[in-house]
């Protein structure tokens, strides 16, 4: 099982080899588009970036020249300025913006891939789903563990009986938000731009994954949350507890404040499967499992998720398939997480 | 401050090298007892065995044979015969049988080290601390993880400062435990005998080591059991949270099914330690602490925290010196956990 296992890591399970390049507004210019999604969409064999949409331009001048695109602002994209440019766009705006945004692409009937949470409230993200499918185009939330090949392995390596049944899950995110150069005026530290803090922005990561790895839905959590300083608007950490079906729980946590640090781990009957750097951009992973008395250990398997994720994303968009991390996935944790907000304000557990 | 954390990992920081030597009577001779407390003490600098309490003197006559000492039944122990051979007492005995045996011990002036849970419930515990108070003798909580030098140094770590301000700590335990050959009659699946499940026998591990590693009090805890098959009468698995002061939370999960595993860590503000194998018994730990961006695994330490346990309560006995894991450190626990059981039955936070 483990050679299978392993021979597997670097293949995409889902590559088909169509034909075409999908070309791509990248519809913001903060540290995730500049360091991670545009060189990502520049080394995909599936897309190409023709049109970066920024609120200065001329500021970011240097950045079209580099990617032999066009600067444009956000009004001329939203009048479609530029539309036969591109087939689809990437929106990588604070979370409260993501509704505008993604409404002007199905406006003109481009594709969307989104960043998480879908938007600041469940309310907006639903709408924005729904102008999605009104407008008949491909909507993926932008879940790049869910196109890790690490984390694929590991999901099939656990639906396949790998590590017997599963028991439960452990995961935390923590990520020094105001490490990166960010002040106290970070748009993630703001509740009506960012809608919810730690658990929005990386405690998501578990979650989605816990849900990705198990396949299957929470029916009640817990959770408790703390705020302090420049964190005062939104919660700065957050641990919660997910119950899913036949008492698998998942033990999860995620703070803005903290060592960079990152794991998940599947408990099961017959063995144990560890993820370290679990949600680190762009790490390599170390994936360790111990299963039928047997070790592995995965080290420096190297892949890129974030190329992996616009590529599937385009390759979703050039063959008509729906992502799997489509419109309804980013709804379904948005409902999870408020719910974990409603039990951190209560005290009391939620149902789902 | 790695150099010096390095340094001290074989040092006892306790030990005065006192004379003498502590005569032990070992109350139960199950597994643990056989396996790890009689090689334990007769291995140790302070202590010795002399006496082995045992429902079947008879079936026993090899261990006492092998260890040199007297093998009597619990009606003799009970009656104080032999008391005179020995100093203190350990008693490892079904849980709801702590309170008789240790109640004994107190009675004939023997010191008390005394497996956790100090007993099935609360009220019992109670009884049988203020036994020992009332006699004047000293009392311990079998908490071997406060004497394995590894977690010793991780504390000494974490209080000098080594990871900044901790910010959170992960923790589990998953013991299986009908895979030692014990059968579904096996007392600590049976709600009398234990008074709790996977929460009292291995979840207490991630939760007092957090308050011994933090030196601080719990203010509030939530949680969720499962229960199913040969587990039905007790918790087979939990998840709870334990929120410290300022914010700082312990995501802890335990579970009576699964492969073996257990970790713990602890996330700081300049760094996490991350402490593997942690709970199980007299498995070398390896410990990885990243911080001030130094990594430092330390692997193989090789520390036996069960004979650590015995001399270190020896120790305490010669000395007269109070143990750190006294009656009111068990207590605290058993405060801790039935707030838990209770939150997982109430389905609301607990203040504490």
């Amino acid at each position: 099982m483990f050679d299978t296992f392993l021979d597997d890591v670097a293949a995409r399970d889902w590559d088909t080899h169509p034909d075409g390049t999908v070309r791509f507004a990248v519809v913001g210019t903060g540290g995730f588009a500049r360091h991670l999604a545009l060189p990502a969409i520049d080394s995909a064999d599936y897309g190409e970036v023709t049109t970066l949409v920024t609120g200065s331009p001329d500021a970011r001048a240097d950045l079209a020249t580099e990617y032999d695109a066009t600067a444009i602002d956000y009004e001329a994209y939203r009048d479609g300025t530029r539309a036969d440019a591109y087939d689809a766009v990437y929106v990588v705006v604070p979370n409260r913006l993501h509704l505008p945004n993604v409404a002007a692409a199905a406006d003109h009937g481009k594709h969307v891939l989104c960043e998480k949470p879908l938007d600041a409230t469940l309310e907006r993200a639903e709408r924005l789903v729904a102008a999605c499918e009104d407008a008949g185009v491909t909507l993926m939330t932008a879940y790049r563990m869910q196109t890790d090949p690490v984390v694929r392995r590991l999901r099939a390596f656990v639906q396949g009986g790998g590590l017997g049944d599963v028991v439960k899950l452990s995961g935390d995110f923590t990520f020094p938000v105001l490490s990166g150069g960010y002040g106290p005026d970070h748009w993630r530290l703001a509740a009506d731009l960012a809608g919810g803090g730690a658990l929005y922005d990386v405690g998501v990561y578990p979650l989605n994954t816990a849900r990705f790895v198990l396949d299957t839905e929470p029916t009640a959590v817990e959770g408790t949350t703390a705020t302090s300083g420049p964190y005062s608007d939104v919660d700065e950490r957050v641990a919660f507890t997910v119950e899913f079906p036949e008492g698998v729980f998942g033990s999860f946590s995620a703070s803005f404040t903290g060592a960079a640090d990152s794991t998940f781990v599947v408990h099961g009957t017959d063995g144990t499967a560890r993820l370290e750097d679990a949600f680190v951009p762009r790490r390599d992973r170390t994936l360790r499992v111990e299963a039928g008395g047997a070790t592995l250990t995965l080290e420096g398997a190297g892949t890129n998720e974030v190329r992996e994720e616009f590529d599937y994303f385009a390759h979703c968009v050039l063959t008509g398939e729906r992502p799997e991390p489509d419109g309804e996935d980013g709804l379904a944790d948005l409902r999870v997480m408020d719910a974990v907000y409603e039990s951190a304000a209560s005290g009391e557990r939620r149902s789902l």
